[in-house]
């Protein structure tokens, strides 16, 4: 078992996550340059996000299916934003089986076309509309940068793609499926993000409007932890997809194309972990309780030990017991870095009093409860709070390091200080571009919520202003 | 909706194969040859395969993790074997991110290499063993001859991979894995298997035993649905795993690594589907039931109908139905030919009589039912009969085409007409490759259950018989 200590955040916040990930062991680099090897622990909370999120998607009516790694060149090129977009980023299949191929094959970036390939031969008619098809799969793109989670070389993802008879039709699905993310992420994950929409030079290579929700880590810095696309028919005219519609006339199909990755995970880390190690939210914990026994292990402490593992396995919640020859300290110090949400306590003293001790894994609270059958219920009552509270905590940080700045030098000096910064804007790449140099802040989003504009001037091109933009610094 | 025939198993098999899957929507061709795409039917099917077997696995105490797809050249090449067993069939990346690699980076084939040079590094002691790991993925094997789910150039499965203190708990536990997908099959799949060793010959390249499962497809010829191999310390020491033992002795793990891919739905189809469509054991179906109204769709009878689909949804079957104003047969062969196992038929003549007709797609027999509380209870019944039936057919066929012939004759004339047959053999690879020259029948196994042994002379060579060898055509 590994000993290293932990980076404080205040000291070093790109080290300290590492760190995080490391004595966690949710992952660690591949043997090639970027990719990841996603160990157990890490791995389990990736099921569990799966699980969520897949049986929300299929809730709305979403079908998976899978579709080739081996996309042939020819096809990537076929819609021409797409291919600029993505191709200094493929990695390419020259030689296979023996022999250099006559057809050079990416490994699939994303599988806008290689599935409407074939939704060109699956879609007739109005009838076979909407079709609603999604993915979970690896896929690849080559990262100058990476960082175990937010950026790899690798990374596994599930990539939803519809077809829809009407532009409106596509544009409500992909803002639905941008619903569907943020209530995934702040019920389930406790992360809260903010809705918005990419200004045009930040959209997917090929869409017609990108969705995204922005989530805000710790040190201030945005991560663009899920997007959905409106592509309009870029890809259904590049691929020739086409139905009768109602009226007997053929029609390009609208599309729509989303998704989330295990860059997730990365944002997970970010939002609650703190200087003792990981923190995780109860609803996506591996492992919600861990019973741990103090002091000398005897029969009768590994007897109340058990029986408690198996109330609480009784009761849905995975539960593992501690009852090791080593020291308390360095059992509790165990769990608190993989983010156990509850940890009971249970030593020679406790059993005699007939009580429990509770330790809460976010606040790091104790407290004192009787040994019976009302323990189950306030150890659930428990998780559900931390899970409310670490969303609360998220909420009040990002609430708290929201700034709407009245001037440029105010507008820098918040970009300055890790802050989300809401302005006024002119909506031009030009003035974006010199935030940009000037900050290295990012237009993260065009926000949903519009209503707190407060100014029809550009606060930094003096302009008129186009709608409120979100800036910050990001992952 | 696609309207053709399905060719009949007698007239040919292999195109039957086909249809079933075309007509089914269970799969296609992917634009380059010997991909696949798994369309949503087929993949519903895969994703039971995949909870029912995971859970099994878990049930072992196996942890699901997730390893590179990318693989560099140099770390394939270590353990000798392995690498001469696989060059001919991998597909290499030689450019990526923009510019040609320094090395040459291997799709996985398989993940052995990977995940062995991260146990080097996870391994210390005998407290980190067994280590058990497993990984659903998509592997990239060059294929010649790709047919749908059979051989493909991509396939998905999932590949265990563990570690021991000794030979002994290794073979034990690639037998339990055996053992586990024997019954797997068996119990979920109703496909009824013979468990056994393969001969040197066929061994997995770098394996010390492999053990396999190998089912009887209706046409007769044999289909290797799951290996599991002890892998002996081949790969601890080409890898340099080592830990220190109880008696603080460094010494080299050794291993095990086991799989079932998307072959297994080729064989599903191939066990229980007949002329008229898919047929499937009713634990892995997608849908279980499907409610289909006869005659004029009435307000009556769609109220009934719908009322049926909840109360067998909140039963825990998945249902769904058929209200379309379309002639019944069409419905009805619609639903057959996507082997949904029970078909519930109400029109305006049974709502009348307080009844519904019950079809059971394995038999295609139909029985009157009261339509009352007991209709529920009557399908869950009757679908654990159908499972049984199914699982018990296969046997019958399996019992009836496995023969032991008595003569070099009765070999051949049992192994042309499709037969399993069991003769004494001398274990002799020239003997089994004249054998398969001559018949084009392989060893597939030698059968874990060597009772029936009769004679000590091998039936072919007439040397000393070495054990009791399952000769058979495969797929």
């Amino acid at each position: 078992m590994a000993k290293e200590g932990i980076t404080a955040r205040s000291e070093d916040y790109s080290q300290w996550y590492q760190d995080i990930i490391q004595t966690a062991e949710l992952a660690e680099n591949g043997p090639v340059r970027g990719t990841i090897i996603i160990k157990p622990y890490g791995f389990a909370i990736w099921e569990a996000i799966q699980r969520e999120l897949d049986s929300r998607l299929k809730g709305l009516g979403v079908k998976n299916a899978y579709f080739p790694m081996l996309i042939p060149e020819s096809l990537l090129r076929r819609e021409a934003q797409h291919i600029e977009g993505f191709s200094p980023e493929v990695a390419v299949v020259t030689f296979a089986g023996g022999r250099d191929l006559d057809e050079k094959l990416v490994l699939r970036p994303t599988s806008e076309t290689i599935i409407y390939e074939a939704f060109a031969r699956w879609i007739q008619s109005y009838r076979d509309l909407p079709m609603l098809i999604n993915q979970w799969v690896n896929v690849i793109r080559w990262e100058l940068r990476p960082r175990l989670f937010l950026r790899g070389t690798e990374f596994l993802w599930q990539e939803g793609h519809t077809a829809h008879e009407t532009l409106e039709e596509a544009d409500e699905f992909a803002r639905l499926i941008l619903k569907t993310y943020k209530n995934f992420f702040e019920e389930y994950l406790s992360i809260p993000v903010i809705e918005g929409q990419k200004p045009e030079w930040e959209r997917f290579a090929g869409a017609h409007t990108t969705y995204t929700v922005e989530a805000m880590m710790q040190d201030g810095r945005a991560l663009q932890i899920g997007t959905s696309h409106n592509l309009g028919q870029n890809f259904s005219r590049a691929f020739e997809i086409t139905f009768l519609d109602r009226e007997q006339n053929r029609q390009y199909v609208w599309q729509t194309s989303w998704g989330v990755s295990t860059r997730s995970i990365g944002g997970l880390v970010m939002t609650h972990s703190d200087d003792v190690g990981l923190v995780l939210p109860p609803k996506v914990a591996p492992i919600k309780v861990v019973v741990t026994i103090l002091g000398e292990v005897t029969d009768d402490l590994k007897t109340k030990g058990r029986e408690l593992v198996n109330i609480f396995k009784a009761n849905g919640l995975s539960t593992e017991i501690d009852e090791r020859a080593i020291r308390p300290g360095n059992k509790f110090y165990e769990w608190e870095r993989k983010g156990i949400p509850v940890r009971i306590e249970i030593g020679a003293k406790e059993l005699k009093k007939g009580e429990v001790v509770l330790f809460r894994r976010d606040t790091k609270e104790r407290m004192n409860l009787p040994l019976d059958d009302n323990l189950v219920a306030h150890v659930k009552n428990l998780l559900e709070s931390i899970q409310l509270n670490l969303l609360n905590s998220a909420r009040k940080r990002l609430k708290d390091n929201t700034v709407e700045p009245g001037t440029i030098d105010e507008f820098k000096s918040a970009l300055a200080s890790g802050k989300f910064t809401l302005i006024p804007f002119c909506g031009d790449f030009e003035a974006a571009q010199v935030i940009k140099n000037e900050t290295q802040a990012t237009l993260r989003c065009i926000p949903f919520d519009q209503n707190s504009q407060p100014n029809t001037r550009c606060l930094f091109s003096g302009k008129s202003a186009k709608y409120l933009a979100l800036f910050a610094k990001a992952y």
